[in-house]
């Protein structure tokens, strides 16, 4: 497959002004793109702008709703609901996340509920967001099922991701981003473009046989299975459920028939225990001593959580983003329907 | 192998009395069994009553204090840290479970450090609960480094166990309690006595290579690869570090040389959120979809998390706990040793 490259900021921009053309205001527009921007950079393409077809399709339709009433209700003084009113799932996280940090400050921990949103985008950008603020952050999206439950032929649960971060020494932040499946949907995607085959335990076909083959994949397999449909199913309680919008069993019931995504945020201010230094220095010292084990045969570097996705960015941020060249096409049949100038871009093969 | 079955309330008092022995309090004593009987009943006995004569090891070589001098340190009105003074693990989970309830019941949430107490046995004892009492919990427990860090030769990281738990209708719990490797360490040791491979991605050899040879196992993989080592270092810094006790820099390091673990309950009150019988029976109805779902090919029934091992608890209360008759042998000679009068048994074959 060859691929393009287009500048970041000139990407962000684009794909800011695509969603504006559908009445989402400026601000919120820039965040949207900057979470999908920042997939890309970190080399992350399933949760980046190949997503804005889908992102304006529901804007279209109306399950997402450009300009949302979304309001914040809050409970006691470290938790609070915030109910979407379907937004875009980065303006509802980006609400959570501002009103958690605000909470922890005071109460030392928080948790918000994050209800009737859209797709989040990738949510570790909103634990690292946290992080950066000195606290503790756990970060979890709840879905519609599209995963496999553990024993059965059809999608139970969703795919769920969990993002968790701390702040580290040196103004780093050490953080994990990852799904309940033992693969992500879009990566079953991108192997049926490819044609290459996908690894044992990774899906399902329609009858709830695993799978290697691309094609034949019906849906992504949970992590470690009753292990990743377990998580997925408790966390389908504390994001949905606890906030008053289950989305699986109506859906699984067909009650529910439209994209929705809840979550939770959960913060910790980390002075509320320790000197912020003083626990950054320790985690510091885990990831230098981490970074010292010695490699399995075979692999060169053992790498932190995340350093292959900081690397990536720090490289793309120079030298442009790598697009697909089909997500390009897309992007670039988008902006004219929309009416919005695309970017220069180089081929790349 | 041979087994023996022993009534379940006889083998709680049974191994109760081998703690006094050591000079632990009664209570304690009777926590610490009921704890490790819950999970041999519920089919875990990687979990139960085979860990005596490490236990017992530990209270003599003076690394787990019988009568510790444990403290709860109170920092915000929801947070606070259970410093365990080398207590039994579930004497300080036990105490952090109490002061987590009882500070979610005022703010909302609470989240509690556990540092320098020792093996909690089955985590999801405690998570369960706190279910019990209307709320939702996650617990988590973090040791040395006893599993591969992804791309490393050696242990880095702890298989460190999360429970989660929330109330489901009928007085019913629904929860997770799995560790982040692919396999539990008592697993292999199982393995290697019957002598069964193990399964491809469960373990490493000293070399940091695959094997599903027992013997040559040396350490269990991360579930998930790079995803359950990632859990792991996170959980490192969200329970010892920040409670102020970091556990695996200073084991790599070297300057940690004894057992040790800590770890942290977060609770939810859910009646801060919703009306309590709301959220159970919206998690009934969730539980009931999924137990509708058609089974795999091959599979007879969807068990939710958790369901098989309450069914076998259930029976084993009535019918005695199957112990494996090595197990068994160990605990008769430990029993002699301490001058405890050994229950009746049966053998079954």
């Amino acid at each position: 497959m060859s691929s393009v490259n287009v500048g970041s900021i000139a990407l962000c921009d684009f794909v800011a002004r695509m969603l504006e053309q559908l009445h989402v205001p400026g601000d919120d527009a820039r965040l949207v793109a900057d979470s999908l921007v920042w997939a890309d950079l970190r080399g992350m393409p399933s949760h980046g702008v190949m997503r804005m077809p889908t992102y304006v399709g529901r804007i279209q339709s109306g399950e997402v709703e450009p300009r949302p009433d979304l309001t914040v209700d809050r409970r006691r003084s470290a938790l609070a609901v915030v109910h979407g009113g379907r937004a875009t799932g980065q303006v509802a996280f980006d609400r959570a996340a501002t009103v958690a940090v605000e909470m922890a400050r005071d109460a030392g921990i928080s948790w918000v509920a994050i209800v009737e949103s859209a797709h989040a985008g990738a949510i570790g950008y909103f634990s690292q967001r946290i992080a950066r603020e000195g606290m503790a952050a756990i970060v979890v999206a709840a879905s519609r099922p599209t995963m496999a439950y553990y024993g059965a032929r059809s999608a139970g649960v969703s795919t769920s991701p969990i993002a968790m971060a701390v702040p580290a020494s040196d103004g780093r932040v050490l953080g994990v981003d990852m799904a309940t499946a033992a693969v992500s949907r879009g990566r079953i995607k991108l192997h049926r473009l490819t044609g290459e085959a996908l690894a044992e335990g990774w899906a399902v076909d329609q009858h709830g046989r695993p799978t290697v083959d691309p094609e034949r994949a019906s849906i992504p397999q949970p992590l470690g299975g009753s292990k990743g449909s377990g998580m997925s199913l408790l966390f389908e309680c504390l994001a949905n459920v606890m906030g008053g919008s289950p989305v699986i069993q109506p859906s699984l019931t067909g009650t529910l028939n439209r994209h929705v995504q809840g979550g939770f945020v959960c913060a910790i201010d980390i002075e509320a225990f320790r000197d912020l230094g003083a626990f950054t220095g320790d985690v510091g010292a885990l990831a230098d001593a981490i970074k010292s084990l010695p490699p399995a045969e075979g692999v060169d570097e053992v790498l932190l959580p995340g350093e292959r996705g900081d690397r990536r960015a720090r490289e793309q941020q120079r030298s442009g983003v790598l697009l697909r060249e089909a997500t390009w096409a897309e992007l670039t049949e988008l902006a004219h329907e929309l009416n919005v100038r695309v970017p220069a871009s180089k081929e790349v093969t």
